[in-house]
């Protein structure tokens, strides 16, 4: 039996204005956890956040998380979690989102003043937190509102985990998260769980994301001299690391973005005709990553192959190095110790101890080749795994659902380049299936000058989520994996 | 006929303490030409010497150099101009120095303060200036007073030459030069050139320098998307501009320091039997190298080898690349545009202009192997020429005697690795033979902290610039090219 969504919709409709006022009231408070001084500001957001939820009928603790690392006069912001309905006879799901957000300064670059809630003709929503992540967690807390007001009662248990210290690298939440999986803990009865903190593909069509690549990070330290050289002077008599670091760094990889370390690109999962047959469908061209780009250098010519290469093949950057010169102008020095910076987007099938062994032992056959009396160190600086779910799950399809009646249309199916850590933590610590729900768009720039998030994206968006929790209470449970 | 210098070395030794006062007061004015704010005291240093010089009984001139290109309401510090005799039997010797320092903080790790000459139980006249260059500049004020003294006439006349930039890049003073070594300038009548600002190769014998490289310094710009990607994002569909620089950087020369750059090498003048009969006698050991590297990282394993690298072949250095990521930690950023820049140390017989187009040649054909999308801009900084002056001329054989006089040893005869570009300015302007008369030692630390010069350096040397103008008004002229 189809959900009866009707009365549920209106009421989002009718409260659109209370809706966007709270999302005004949440960009106003500047959250920034990178920055020592505003502690206080993403403090007072855990306090809007608490008395919200508690006047939704939540049942809401702010917990604790001790000292921030390496900082003990400074308590990291709590993480809010609540609980709505406790009914055993109900599935729970389990959701997740954050209350900070990234610095943001007028002079950045702003059109309008980043914590002023700023509306366009368009309905773009302007302000940082908009789109990432204060829309989506409010857009949980609007769903409970219009639920009351709709006098429609909620068709699942929602337990909700919301952090203040994402943007600074989640600083305590994984052993959090850990503990309260665990027997007895606030979070032991998920059922599944959903994320909300990313982006459609594009702009018109939602999409539910079933992977991300994991990353793997490695630094090439080359050493030589006791400090740095003039080049007049010592030039040709003493072994330059940075010549040896360029050599080395120029054998990973190629201008096609093929790895050339041996044995990476063996460990790969191939690609099924099943899978290969999901990229023709998905909404996305060319045009649009040249406009992201800013250029035309690609390294693919299809659609199908971008997607393939964003989402289901490892790919190695070098992001640049340390200890060189990098100033602009002229400066003859020879830099006595380099440090070059390189990583790898790792997917399936692909173990990270595999691959820093396949890395370290390339690495060291390359210097090894060039007869440097420099000393070289190779070595991981942190590895971040892959993550892919099954988008058959009940978890998924209910979503799916949710997507086609509330915009007409089956969302597209995607993966992510990029790595979101609490992904893994999460479906770790629980055993159960993970649903990453974007609610914004491609064009929200997040992370960047005039966040926004369109109006559009926000309302339905909220309607999405709670039609989602719908759908997932009738769900058959035999795609349970 | 020998010179008798006895009364005038006599009269150096008598008047030490008082050339010592000389040197603490002008290290007591904090000169540094690059601090705009101290611009007064770099002015307040000239005055010092135009005083010093009346006094002695010279002909001076504070000349003015104008604004500060860049800085209309800051004046460059004067060139002081002085003459000491204008008799036309006489030769005439035009000598150069600077009155500016580098700059110089306690904080940076001076055991004394920087602009208080101390003075050690060795000798050891600690002070920023003490050796760079207003040991051997008032070395030439104290041959004119140690001459007075011992009743002695001055055997040639002397123009003087003091600059005020020199630390800052010599703003100004090419023009300056060419205009006064044309007809009716103050240099005009020179007939050789002697320049006091470069060391001994080691600590115990004296050298005279007839050689210094060139340096061509080249920019290697990659550019690809419009901004700055996220690797996660981006990575495995763009083209990345570090990737290619990477590995056109890696073509360029190996660890040994053999350029790779077809046509460079091949430039090079060879080595003929007389020059290479040259190195076996030069002061100086492996350990001397290994003890200046603080490692034993180098390229050769022979003192000839060395000296030869370092004088007579060319090298290439990579010295950094701008745009990359050059922080501690990790950062998984695709660099929109990242700028390699790389330096070639030249000598005899390598036209700027050839290597040049080597360069570029190399460099575009290495990116077109790639097959890049990207964008490619190679292109010279800046080019300063290599310099080789004949050691036989009159001017040299003259330091030669005086070196062998006072020091009771031959010098050696050296080149140097980097560029003194006022060097060829002369050579150009004057049409002249320029000899490099270095009074410090290789320990003096020109540049850095706890500079100093040795009492032994500094009061024979003022031995020796006063014994080289007796020679050098004895020498027969048939050397004179």
């Amino acid at each position: 039996m189809a959900p009866q969504l009707d009365n549920y919709f209106k009421q989002v409709d009718t409260l659109a204005e209370t809706f966007i006022d709270r999302l005004r009231a949440a960009v106003a408070i500047p959250s920034i956890s990178a920055d020592d001084a505003l502690r206080p500001e993403v403090v007072r957001m855990s306090s809007f956040l608490v008395k919200e939820l508690e006047t939704l009928g939540c049942t809401v603790e702010a917990r604790p998380l001790g000292p921030q690392p390496g900082k003990p006069h400074l308590p990291l912001p709590p993480v809010i979690v609540a609980r709505y309905g406790s009914d055993k006879a109900k599935r729970t799901i389990l959701v997740y989102g954050h209350y900070d957000v990234q610095p943001a300064l007028k002079e950045d670059g702003w059109n309008t003043d980043p914590f002023t809630l700023s509306i366009d003709e368009q309905g773009r929503m302007y302000g940082r937190g908009s789109t990432d992540d204060k829309g989506p967690v409010l857009g949980w807390l609007n769903v409970l509102q219009a639920h009351k007001a709709a006098g429609t009662e909620l068709p699942v248990n929602l337990l909700m985990c919301f952090e203040g210290m994402e943007e600074y690298g989640s600083e305590g939440l994984d052993d959090f998260i850990k503990q309260e999986c665990q027997k007895g803990g606030f979070f032991e009865e998920a059922d599944a769980v959903c994320i909300s903190d990313n982006y459609w593909l594009g702009t018109q069509k939602p999409c539910l994301t079933y992977g991300l690549r994991g990353c793997n990070y490695y630094s090439v330290e080359i050493e030589g001299p006791a400090q740095d050289l003039h080049s007049g002077v010592f030039g040709g008599t003493a072994q330059e690391p940075m010549t040896d670091l360029v050599r080395v760094l120029g054998t990973l990889v190629n201008t096609d973005g093929k790895i050339q370390i041996p044995g990476v690109n063996e460990m790969v999962a191939p690609v099924t005709e099943e899978e290969k047959a999901l990229y023709g469908a998905i909404s996305y061209t060319m045009d649009d990553l040249h406009e992201s780009l800013g250029s035309q250098t690609t390294m693919q010519d299809s659609k199908e192959q971008t997607l393939m290469a964003r989402w289901r093949y490892p790919t190695l950057s070098v992001h640049g190095v340390e200890g060189a010169f990098s100033a602009p102008g002229a400066k003859t020095v020879i830099p006595a110790k380099v440090i070059g910076k390189f990583s790898i987007r790792t997917v399936p099938d692909m173990e990270s101890d595999k691959v820093d062994e396949a890395v370290f032992k390339h690495v060291r056959s390359e210097f090894q080749k060039l007869g440097s009396k420099n000393k070289l160190n190779v070595s991981l600086q942190h590895a971040g795994p892959w993550w892919v779910a099954s988008p058959k799950h009940w978890n998924f399809s209910a979503a799916g659902k949710a997507v086609q009646k509330v915009f007409g249309v089956a969302p597209d199916l995607t993966r992510e380049g990029g790595s979101i850590p609490v992904t893994i933590t999460f479906e770790q610590a629980t055993g159960k299936n993970v649903l990453l729900l974007p609610m914004g768009s491609s064009t929200d720039a997040a992370h960047s000058v005039n966040e926004k998030l369109d109006r559009r994206n926000y309302i339905e968006g909220t309607k999405l989520l709670g039609a989602y929790l719908h759908y997932v209470a009738e769900e058959p449970m035999e795609n349970g994996r």
